[in-house]
């Protein structure tokens, strides 16, 4: 099975508008505040004690991620001067680089004597995504230099790692050189970098040489307590965890391994079926930045991190591409929709690193206060511009440029259909247009060109409680099968987009006693903004009669439904009675909280 | 208006039972564990650097506490051996005292160089303490001795103090000396020591020479924020807050000073209107130990000290003495029950400092090891012996042993019942028996003697939505006001005690959508122990079709009530249904939780 990739994809209705937001306003705003910190002037080589701006382990990564959103726009809106800073960067990489390949600025510039020391400063990390923004500049622009660069340090790591063995550590503290090692045999043809990726993921939890990180003393939090193919759940930092299994699945659809991919499916489901956020959004403590026990799931103090909601978007985009089990393209579709997209404000140019589903301004406050008293520190709830650890607004700028990438996966007999978006498609002499309002509306039509005597797969969304798909199907796994017979077929689907009430398993008890209100793909979310009151004063009814209004801004439909406010009381404690006055709530797509300055927000409500 | 004394009531029922294991268990379990810490070996003044045990602070107040305890218990009931060891104890501080009358034993062994110089020492504490320990020794015994060194002790901290003005602080970090003064001067009729305490008071809040606490960054810590008059809000550090308004309740009885009883009230207020937990809990962080904002009373994390609720007791009965008002005698009540009981387990061995209104285990193991991260540490859900800081035991202790000091205040025309033990009182010629299964019970039935002419008032307790009087009185402030005109009189009360659900005021967000189940005086709380399932699946029904069965150990009834336990689901989220299951949910009082090793425990139930 065969990804179609972004490039192939032109955009229209919801994504598009979310592209261009990306374009204008997001990549320029990246690109800023990385200026102004320091992070590509670093790539200059000039910084010295007593400067400011001292380089930070991952800062190559951060520009590499840039880079590479900048890769996916430009390959379709082409931009000379984008594309100048990035030869700019290329230059420099060129010129600081070692002789023998290396290229890291933090182990240059800033501790020379320790490269390949310290398992956990993300060395490989960086290496890594330097390899995927080339990769994809290569792609966008046809220029190879930073490929070749990027080839030439991956043969100085073969050297270290593989043939001398002379680093202090076996495998990286943090993911992401093993993907990255795929993708560049993808792009290159050469089987060597799909060795290597393949000897570092095996090696994982097998050396002795592998320290445990002392930031939370386990193995287990780099996934290293025991060899890949062993490991039962997902656990650890949550973006490390992602970014393994997604090289995981990358070397067994490769390679044709059926029992990593098996270990690859029970890693899926140990997230998809008792560690995710319904928005999903995965790690749920701020400790360790991490997977915890099943069904723990706080919604106040929940990690969440953006960039660990991408990895898990990459990881089921990839599981999909080896068996078709509309699971995959369902948790997919609810991180994307929810949390990765609540990472990056509606205008484009701020940003959530740790998204809660729950912010009580007061209780922040003495949490805050509190926290000062312990010496350490709590997150504002506050969209930012730029983080000290930056990774997630390049992450979600990377994410939204080549979003289409996830649409369709084909293989010579069959082309499967795994999201909806307004969008035309041209590859292998086939042509899909999807006429939609998703996901706003559960209506598409798909026309598809030159398919005769193939079959369409188009996914039955997990929500979708009830659908129509117009002509003969067979279903499997959450797909409907469909045998083109003509040329030029259309196809209509509707999937009924009512508002719907979600409970969560009784034993997450942060839920307890409480619904989400979603509509399609979307979790909602109630503000203060909106509802005056304190939100756990509202209780939300089992019958909704919901209405619902689009909002330009967000490009979706706010809802009010039915509630109850807790009556106002005198005094503190009283005999109970049922006196909870009547009452509309409002809410909006949980994606697009905190657009409006910090304010009180939930996604779980009291059921009446 | 004046109290009848614990010496003049004889118990039985449910307090005499208490008392009993409070002689037996509690207080042998108290020195032992006190001897074990060398709390009492450090009167002989032999601890030298390298020692073990070295004495802190506040441990001449430990065992001050003990002594005071044992003076109640040895007034009711004389036993030689429990007053040689305080014979012993007050041998020595005789022989270590200096020749000036100062008495501590941290600042003659420790730092001998750093006397009234460290405000939030605990050294004008330790002083206070042990006044109170001394005047009830005295009353007990009629030994005098313990008594002339105090007196001693107060007249050089009056030159100190107030003729040299020579210490580095003008009033102490924690409050205590002020309310022992009182007491002092209650016992000896020497009014400079009313007037010390007058100064103690007046002082606060005005001085430049008191520092702010290192503790909690605020001179409202310690109630220094602005002179006591001018204090809106109770505030700061809820056990020094109770011993202070004490103190200024008693100046204000004794000085008739309106003004300050008018402050006192609206302290009062500001805690039983706004700030206290539903089991006479204060204190709801453990940041400070201390009082925060407004309906901030959170259940899992509850402060909620065992000596505080116990000073909030000690508050409410000094101001019954100045204005006859139920609530103050409703609130005593609801702390001594609830808050304050729990904090000894029903054997009398084990102590709670901190009394969370719910446990979960699970999330407390995650606590503990998060705050480990964080280099802290979090309570253990257990009853423990002893604690370093072990004020809460000896306190419990003393207010157990002279648990009758509640029951009757009076003046030339008028006796008040404020709360209701089997027992019978002698005091100025009259004689009251109360035959009643109280707590457990709402019906009383009170014998008067020797009071024709005279007036009772008994309370109707505030939790009472029922009641019946017998005979005519007349209602006011929570009292009825009966006249006596034969010297023997019975008057029938009968309160019913029915099982009730109360709700909180809904600005109290850990409390939404949840009820607590209370009978009578007593809160109730189920336990994982009794129910099963984690306590947050259940929810109780508001038609309860409760059942109650008297338990020996806890002399109280428990409970079991209608409610619906959340039915189980395969998957993380599902379509919300409202399908409980119907079952049947065990609760215990609150004063009984943790007796049975350490388990869930819930106050707040949610409400179906």
């Amino acid at each position: 099975m065969k990804a179609v990739t972004f490039d192939k994809v032109s955009l229209g209705g919801f994504w598009k508008n979310r592209f261009e937001i990306n374009k204008n306003a997001t990549i320029p705003m990246v690109y800023d505040r990385f200026s102004d910190t320091g992070r590509f002037d670093a790539f200059k080589f000039e910084w010295k004690d007593g400067d400011p701006n001292r380089p930070h382990i991952f800062w190559d990564s951060d520009i590499a991620k840039w880079i590479e959103a900048v890769a996916y726009t430009i390959h379709l809106c082409p931009d000379k001067k984008l594309e100048a800073v990035v030869d700019g960067v290329v230059d420099l990489i060129e010129k600081n680089r070692d002789e023998n390949g290396y290229f890291n600025i933090y182990f240059t510039v800033c501790e020379p004597d320790n490269r390949f020391v310290n398992r956990m400063a993300h060395e490989l990390y960086c290496a890594g995504h330097l390899t995927e923004a080339a990769i994809a500049y290569y792609k966008a622009t046809g220029k190879d230099k930073f490929l070749h660069l990027m080839c030439d340090y991956m043969d100085y790591i073969e050297k270290v790692f593989f043939i001398e063995d002379s680093a202090e550590f076996s495998t990286p503290g943090h993911e992401e050189i093993e993907l990255a090692l795929v993708k560049l045999y993808d792009c290159t043809g050469n089987e060597k970098y799909l060795e290597m990726s393949s000897r570092f993921v095996e090696t994982r939890g097998t050396s002795e040489k592998d320290e445990e990180s002392p930031y939370y003393i386990s193995h287990a939090y780099d996934q290293s307590h025991k060899p890949v193919r062993e490991q039962e759940r997902a656990t650890g930092h949550s973006v490390r965890a992602t970014y393994l299994y997604c090289a995981m699945a990358d070397l067994a659809l490769r390679m044709k391994d059926d029992s990593l991919y098996d270990a690859c499916r029970r890693l899926f489901l140990s997230i998809a079926e008792k560690q995710m956020y319904v928005t999903g959004g995965i790690g749920s403590t701020h400790y360790g930045e991490r997977f915890t026990e099943d069904y723990d799931l706080p919604n106040d103090v929940a990690y969440s991190e953006t960039c660990a909601s991408i990895g898990l978007a990459l990881f089921a985009r990839r599981m999909s591409l080896i068996e078709p089990d509309s699971l995959y393209a369902d948790i997919a579709e609810i991180a994307i929709y929810n949390c990765a997209l609540a990472g990056v404000s509606l205008s484009g140019k701020a940003f959530f690193y740790v998204n809660p589903l729950e912010i009580n301004m007061e209780r922040n406050r003495k949490n805050i206060e509190y926290y000062q008293y312990k010496g350490s520190t709590y997150d504002t709830p506050q969209r930012l511009e730029v983080f000290d650890c930056s990774c997630c607004p390049p992450n979600i700028a990377r994410m939204i440029a080549s979003i289409g990438d996830i649409l369709y996966t084909y293989n010579d007999d069959t082309v499967f259909v795994h999201h909806y978006f307004e969008s035309q498609a041209e590859f292998e002499g086939i042509k899909i247009t999807q006429n939609t309002e998703y996901p706003n509306n559960g209506a598409v039509k798909l026309t598809v060109r030159g398919m005769a005597g193939k079959t369409l797969a188009v996914r039955i969304p997990g929500w979708a409680e009830n659908c129509t798909v117009s002509g003969a199907y067979k279903t499997e796994k959450g797909y409907a099968y469909i045998e083109i017979k003509d040329d030029e077929t259309e196809i209509n689907l509707d999937f009924a987009m009512e508002c719907r009430l979600v409970c969560a398993n009784p034993t997450v008890e942060a839920d307890v006693g409480r619904v989400a209100l979603c509509r399609g793909p979307l979790v909602y979310c109630a503000e203060k903004i909106d509802n005056g009151v304190p939100l756990n004063n509202l209780s939300i009814c089992e019958n909704l009669n919901a209405s619902v209004s689009f909002n330009e801004e967000m490009q979706a439909y706010t809802v009010e439904a039915d509630g109850f406010e807790d009556a106002p009381a005198d005094s503190l404690y009283r005999t109970y009675r049922n006196d909870g006055i009547r009452r509309r709530i409002k809410l909006i797509p949980y994606f697009a909280f905190a657009n409006r300055g910090a304010s009180d927000m939930l996604v779980w409500l009291r059921i009446k």
